[in-house]
């Protein structure tokens, strides 16, 4: 939708197939995740199959992924920029949703208890608005050749970034405190060294470079 | 996909609302489906709604409505144009497997035993094959007002419809196989007065002027 040539590196599909093909191809993917969610080989327990695609199903429609970028194709049309609260809710919606929902779905599968469950759930929702704030963060500073897309992109549009809404500095401590904050809530997890995996993917969301 | 601008009289969605909007939209209601496919208040019985979600996913994904349409692209560009048996074969997966799934979908959540659901699906595949042929044909003979859409889209294109393997008489010919077939197959399910709405609905199918 950003019509973008470049994604890490690499042709976008609609430049390397066509925007129908590139469609169709979204269109096959999102279903075959249900299809996966839904098989018996994923769980043996039906409950927590329906329980998984009703979440995807959430995480990625108008409550999620899908009304998080209209909104964002909306704030790029409107005439005053959007406030920092409106903006991280956006981004809840459009990329946290489904991070949030991956990082639940495991816990889930992997037979979480109710204390565990809560906690992975605010990693989830930490790391989906830290993923976020870094892009914000690399687009604003990163260049194209490291980036593997157009970098700036966002220059001189309305664009919903915090970085907009915050100044690059700002951006930054944001993004220090939600890593701090996925930490901690794989501390209150209680995985052990099973954590560590988590908390590396904490830092590697906030220190990745493109 | 066909870039057209009216459906059924109304502008289309990408015309009226952008072509952004039109993809996001498609995707929401994707995902709505699923959504409402999972909720317990569809069905209290889990294996239920999980064995609903896999099928709407094989329905509209690679194997389905997702791969007819992408075979169908594939078509037009193609040098030869495609057999009888390759044009059914796209159109089960284009439409036919949809409706083959919503008429399985309500046999099951209407607790049809095995031989009558048995019945059911074969009427489904057969009004899934008679709608995309009335739609051929309607297309090669209707006019833009009662149709509501650009007709005769597909002349001069090598576009894979049954009227341009069998011409029309012979597409007339087939569609009235498959009425007969699905209301056959009505009977066999031995449902009684309720299914006067099965046979009806095969009739709207083959006798609808839009």
């Amino acid at each position: 939708m950003d019509d973008d040539d470049l994604r890490r590196g690499r042709p976008t599909t609609h430049r390397a197939f066509g925007e129908a093909t590139a469609i169709l191809a979204g269109d096959a993917l999102q279903a075959l995740a249900f299809e996966i969610l839904a098989d018996p080989a994923t769980d043996s327990i039906a409950e927590v199959r329906a329980v998984l695609c009703a979440g995807l199903a959430r995480a990625v429609g108008l409550a999620g992924m899908v009304g998080g970028q209209m909104l964002d194709l909306d704030a790029e049309g409107a005439t005053a920029p959007l406030s920092v609260k409106e903006i991280a809710r956006l981004q809840a919606m459009k990329t946290g949703a489904l991070l949030r929902f991956s990082v639940e779905a495991g816990s889930r599968l992997g037979g979480a208890g109710a204390k565990a469950g809560a906690a992975l759930s605010a990693y989830g929702r930490a790391i989906g608005a830290a993923f976020q704030v870094a892009d914000d963060i690399l687009d604003a500073e990163g260049d194209a050749a490291t980036l593997g897309k157009r970098a700036q992109k966002d220059a001189g549009r309305n664009k919903a970034t915090l970085v907009g809404a915050l100044g690059v500095e700002g951006a930054r401590r944001e993004l220090a405190r939600l890593v701090d904050e996925a930490t901690s809530a794989v501390d209150a997890a209680s995985l052990g060294a099973a954590g560590d995996v988590l908390r590396a993917t904490a830092r590697f969301v906030a220190e990745r470079k493109k």
